[in-house]
């Protein structure tokens, strides 16, 4: 796309100016449209080295309001990011609604200048691309505008450019190693950048390719590109998205009606099993801390299935500073103004430990989906979108186990009048766990899609059948114990 | 794609019955929706020889009352279609507002066919993809559900369809000869067939895969993907979608303040050159009919700029029946029901045919611009969305020649007058020419952007100096004989 890249052509000094002012009055007033509709903006500004990306972001802010928006540099992975899944960093400063976040180099620059100097292979250059397609899609199909820039300079530009910081002592800091590098293989990144632009050029979330020759004019571009984009966000309220076809292989789960919920284990042999099953965990979890495994187990059930107690016997087994439980409540206005899958991407393990969610990113396809929280449509989409997220996960080499805890609705009542009729557990029951009761059937409708449309073969559901609360916690802990031995025997 | 490509789960017998009575009851409620809401559905059926394209396309449309839908056979090109752009006899054949048409295989056979069994190099193949994606994104772009299927079996499957079919004499002739290349080629065929759906896979105009070894099975795939898609396609009304950047290369072109109009002719020269360019113009055509290169003259100009005087003059030079001129008025219901440049794809010459367009594509972005005919973001994507058609013209070989014919305020006012007052000139004025003429400068100002946008190498504007009509006659014979020549040395 670059070689044969036309650029626009420069307009005289005046009409510049005129057009700049124009530009900024426009922005002006969307910044304040965009608040009101809740629009989130996401600026990528990539390009090559030296092309100017900091000093075009710097110059495009001038122009919002402080409270509006942030601007990150991108360029180092601090050593925390390097232990997360490669799309984490990216993901977690996504902005929230109604506000800017200006990326200063991004997802782009890391993939490409990675392929490029040999750290990533072939393979998982081109698996990661498909990780961006998802991703970008992901934001646009959930209401964020993405608006995509590389900065394009020629060869001789970028000489000059070099040469000139490189001179002066004040700014030879702002030439980098990398910049030189592409310097000298200019057209074999220039080959490599083409490529990467057109396979991730959708429709949704173009690029747009920027004259950097001149700064006035490089602001002006972008500018009326953002501008442009803006607009057009502005104009569409609550779109509807096509729902892609599953691509990822499944497991063929029971609905909930046909599991027999009779199963028990008794006192003696809970107690024994709980024993060794304790002390192997406890060993695999420093096995796994070594071999720099992450873990993420998530739970989710019936109220007072019995979640809290089965999370507590696992946990019980772990060194604590190698595990977190995340109890995941209604979101906080913060979480609530970001794609929903935000708060989960922020909470994920590093490398070698182990995270635990007590409810989950399944909320999209059972609570938000029940109660009116989000649209048909984005919760139709949201199975995709989580086995794309799991996906992200498994290929980061993460074990991921999924427990939903079964009871039948007559044991809910049960331990619901229980936790009414005795003082000390009278705070673990509220209106709205009986709110939830009145809507059991659709619940269950709910829950049997989710489990047939998730299972996939890297993260399927397992079923904790916990009218027996003993025989659900054996069971969880078998299963942990089952797939960490699984994920260990590759690492030994 | 298809290698990895997981099944849905075939329901059983009876679920399947129940989900398919579903879908068949919610299909006979959308189709009165989407004819209120004047949506249009392309339905794209294509799959391996034998997977049961056309049956398939037979149980759904027992579903769907007969008004509301049209279905074609694209499988054989006519002569006529040969002899238009590869993409005339699709964009032909879409829907209008508020019907289906379902296309029983289409541009995914003919050109992955045409490249398997080598009449594609790999450069016009690669080329024509980019000219689906375009395609197809154009029709999204302008409200169109476009849904993709590729009815899928495996190469056993196949084999025991293609012995089916062959053994039985009623049914031998269902048995093509490329499903028996296909069929011995099968691997082939499948890394191809899977690489074209990789690269043709827009989120906007997803691929579904559907496992087509059931009959009954395959129907209820489709019906349930169809009728997904329409529910989405009804809950989005007018949509703005991100505008693209030029990628064509334009040439640098004058305000319409900056021509000076001033230019005359004497009658004797006049005389003369009419007669030496009409000569000529006669042999090129007749060489141009020899040689099969199509040629498109569009004329574009204020009212009484003289437009249908110098259309006469070249078209005296012209074998009759060897041109076509196609005035160009309000779309008719029909027309306005389509993809605003429908009514031009089906008014294209056939090769060695010269087409002139009184009036073109580009009232799209003055008169539908300046009169609200159509949205914003609709004029706005319009002078990509012609320049993409203009390169289809270029692309398949055709001349295009595009003329703006200018003349003054004053000029045209002294011409409304003279046709008022003439009562034999009465009939060509009217009171629109009237009401245009109070908007002078809005059009002005439009068509300056018009022809800065669409001025391409391949598709240049020329201005035709038309205070004397006499000048602008010459000069527009002049042009399109030297354009006529440029083409044809192309050809010696």
């Amino acid at each position: 796309m670059l070689k044969e890249w036309i650029p626009a052509e420069m307009p005289e000094e005046e009409e510049l100016k005129s057009r700049l002012e124009a530009a900024r009055e426009k922005l002006a007033v969307q910044q304040l449209q965009m608040k009101e509709k809740k629009v989130p903006v996401l600026v990528l500004v990539e390009g090559w080295g030296t092309s100017g990306k900091g000093s075009s972001i710097g110059r495009i802010i001038q122009n919002i309001d402080p409270r509006f928006f942030k601007v990150f540099d991108m360029e180092k992975k601090t050593e925390e990011d390097a232990r997360k899944p490669f799309l984490y960093r990216h993901f977690a400063k996504i902005p929230e609604a109604g506000k800017f976040v200006f990326l200063d180099s991004g997802w782009m620059s890391e993939l490409t200048g990675g392929y490029l100097q040999g750290e990533l292979s072939e393979k998982v250059y081109a698996q990661r691309i498909e990780s961006v397609q998802r991703f970008e899609r992901q934001l646009t199909d959930n209401g964020y505008l993405v608006v995509k820039l590389f900065l394009n300079i020629s060869k001789k530009e970028q000489e000059k450019r070099i040469s000139h910081l490189a001179g002066e002592k004040d700014t030879a800091w702002r030439v980098g190693s990398y910049d030189v590098w592409q310097h000298d293989h200019y057209d074999k990144c220039q080959e490599v950048f083409s490529d990467y632009l057109k396979q991730t050029n959708q429709p949704s979330a173009p690029w747009y390719i920027i004259d950097a020759k001149s700064r006035k004019w490089t602001e002006l571009q972008i500018m009326e590109i953002l501008t442009q984009g803006i607009d057009i966000a502005l104009s569409n309220s609550q779109m509807a998205v096509p729902l892609l076809q599953n691509v990822f292989p499944l497991e063929r789960m029971p609905q909930l009606s046909e599991i027999p919920l009779d199963k028990t284990i008794s006192d003696e042999d809970y107690k024994k099993e709980l024993k060794q099953l304790r002390q192997r965990l406890g060993e695999l979890h420093n096995r796994l801390y070594r071999k720099k495994v992450p873990v993420i187990i998530a739970y989710e059930g019936w109220d007072a299935a019995g979640k809290g107690g089965n999370i507590k016997r696992i946990t019980s087994a772990l060194d604590p500073r190698g595990y977190e439980v995340h109890p995941i409540a209604s979101p906080e206005p913060h979480e609530k103004a970001r794609h929903y899958l935000w708060r989960f991407w922020t909470r994920l393990p590093k490398t070698g430990h182990i995270a635990i969610f007590d409810r989950t990113w399944y909320g999209r396809v059972m609570v938000e989906r029940l109660e009116g929280f989000c649209s048909e449509n984005d919760w139709k989409r949201a199975y995709h979108e989580i086995n794309e997220f799991e996906k992200e996960l498994h290929d980061w080499g993460s074990v991921i186990i999924k427990f939903w805890v079964q009871i039948d609705k007559d044991t809910q009542l049960e331990r619901f009048t229980e936790r009414q009729n005795t003082p000390e557990k009278q705070w673990k029951i509220t209106e709205e766990d009986w709110r939830n009761r009145d809507k059991w059937d659709q619940y269950e409708q709910a829950v049997n899609e989710m489990i047939a449309k998730t299972s996939t073969t890297y993260a399927p559901w397992h079923i904790l059948e916990s009218v027996d609360k003993k025989y659900a916690r054996i069971k969880a802990m078998k299963i942990v114990v089952e797939e960490l031995e699984k994920a260990l025997d590759g690492h030994k």
